[in-house]
């Protein structure tokens, strides 16, 4: 049987259900999320969306929001099933890791090239844009209405993981699915207003300063750019205003690997290291050194030591991998 | 007769055209040229593009870029037709007017709400995302064969001109269309890495520069941004870098209108002025008032003047409209 039937039988077989994804959410974990939420009770089934982390300000204008809870009331809350979304490893759940461990059956949709596999069900397709767009599937199988509020957490995700459709996990399929979508009522500037186009002032002007220090090394083939903790509190931002930063540095001409590195505002003398590259430098490698990790081109890890101490270890390693 | 059919009959009558498109050329201007020369090329017949200003330097990477030619070698050079695309009036297309006028039949092929419907024909398609949309439709009116090359000059036509499938004019019907173009094997993030990845660092110090001087006035809804013509030289760039400028102004939350003042580089006390608006701020009336025009939310013009001038007269408008 395919693994989206077996899904689906489970889906329909269960009554309460677990629904989580990775810690620092973004479009995709919301997006997917929040629509099988809605898939669920499309089947009158009961459920619970418990994520590690808050929903970042700019996602906090979808209708439903407010279902994404950060804790289970009762410890003891007991679920039939689990369903974990867009994420690779168990461990990227966080603190929900115990709840999700606790169900008889876990669920385990997503897209990532790196997934382990970790479910009683493993539903991964490296082929699909986003899990939105594995769910959406979930929403034909199962035959439930895709109303306009569903197409617009669909939307979300398929728009943020794909870049607005520059990715190259962006295929002819997932236009059609848009296009089904917009045709739903969803307006496209209007959701890239709420996500995209919702700066503060001082949002602005972090950037404006991170890229003003904005360095190419190694002949022109590393970008670096830096946030100091200091910069955060100056322009009243947080740390989640510099998502997108390092491809900035990465749409540098002829640079290969572009590296972010934004110091904790918490802990002292720890820097949050971001990587993006180009073609065959494996980024995942060099993260994973540092004991974080990701996908060949775009990565993350945590450093401790000075600035000039983390540059130095993070640079050496990046120089090694051109 | 449709306009589409009256069209489709012309291209089939002549033998010769002169294609050309408006001043300061961008991805829809070029992608709908070079797509339409290769539907002139189809039918069998005889093409000369010229523009009046250069290629841009991020789409030199197209193929038959150099078909687009900056001057008509023999003035006396005769053409049954000129196709005119993407372009609201002849004054856009600049030095190129004359050429336009000596035609038998000038057909004027736009999605600007602004168009002034000055061809002997006028496919004036408002709801269409982009030029390339409507050079898409000939091909399917004429029956032509769309090819990999073909596909990417419309691709890199619609993309720019929705900000990726972002702005209002996407629908359902342009995500179709990207559906078919990515079929015949455009990569979207390779396009996306030539068009949008490929800066020098002076162009992300030039942004930086411009960003970090960003002011909001009449209670948060104005944005504006300034760019001085010595800035080009200190950072090496040129004023096609600031396409998207305008873009960071609009992107702060609660801004309705934002504007972008770019200095001319060799015209003294020019300033070339971009408008963006959000919602029901028409800026496509205050451009028009400076003798510019565009759409209703995307709109520019050039205004004479010191700086201090031109920001008065310009943002007395602005306000205006509010």
């Amino acid at each position: 049987m395919e693994t989206i039937e077996k899904i689906t039988k489970v889906l329909k077989k269960y009554d309460k259900f677990l629904i989580t994804s990775h810690i620092n959410p973004e479009g995709d974990s919301l997006g997917s999320q929040l629509a099988m939420a809605e898939l669920l009770k499309c089947l009158g089934k009961k459920f619970v969306i418990f994520d590690n982390d808050k929903v970042p300000e700019r996602y906090r204008f979808l209708p439903g929001i407010n279902l994404i809870r950060n804790d289970i009331k009762d410890e003891n809350e007991k679920f039939d099933a689990a369903i974990v979304l867009d994420c690779p490893n168990l461990k990227r759940v966080g603190r929900v890791r115990e709840a999700v461990k606790k169900t008889e059956t876990v669920i385990n949709i997503d897209h990532h090239v790196s997934n382990e596999k970790f479910g009683d069900l493993n539903w991964v397709e490296e082929g699909a844009s986003s899990a939105g767009e594995m769910v959406y599937k979930l929403y034909k199988s199962l035959n439930c209405k895709i109303t306009k509020t569903v197409a617009l957490y669909l939307y979300i995700a398929i728009l943020t993981d794909t870049g607005s459709f520059n990715y190259s996990n962006t295929s002819g399929a997932t236009h059609e699915i848009i296009s089904e979508l917009l045709g739903y009522g969803i307006e496209p500037y209007d959701v890239s207003q709420s996500i995209y186009e919702n700066k503060t002032l001082g949002e602005v002007k972090l950037l404006a300063k991170a890229l003003s220090d904005l360095k190419v090394l190694a002949s022109g083939k590393v970008a670096c750019l830096v946030v100091r903790k200091d910069l955060f509190r100056k322009t009243k931002t947080k740390p989640t205003a510099c998502e997108n930063f390092v491809n900035f540095a990465r749409s540098v001409k002829g640079v290969n690997v572009a590296v972010f590195f934004r110091e904790d505002i918490n802990k002292k003398n720890v820097f949050h290291v971001s990587f993006r590259s180009t073609g065959r430098v494996d980024v995942n490698r060099i993260a994973s050194f540092f004991g974080g990790g990701g996908h060949k081109n775009a990565a993350g890890c945590n450093v401790r030591g000075s600035l000039n101490e983390v540059k130095k270890k993070v640079l050496e390693k990046v120089k090694d991998a051109l």
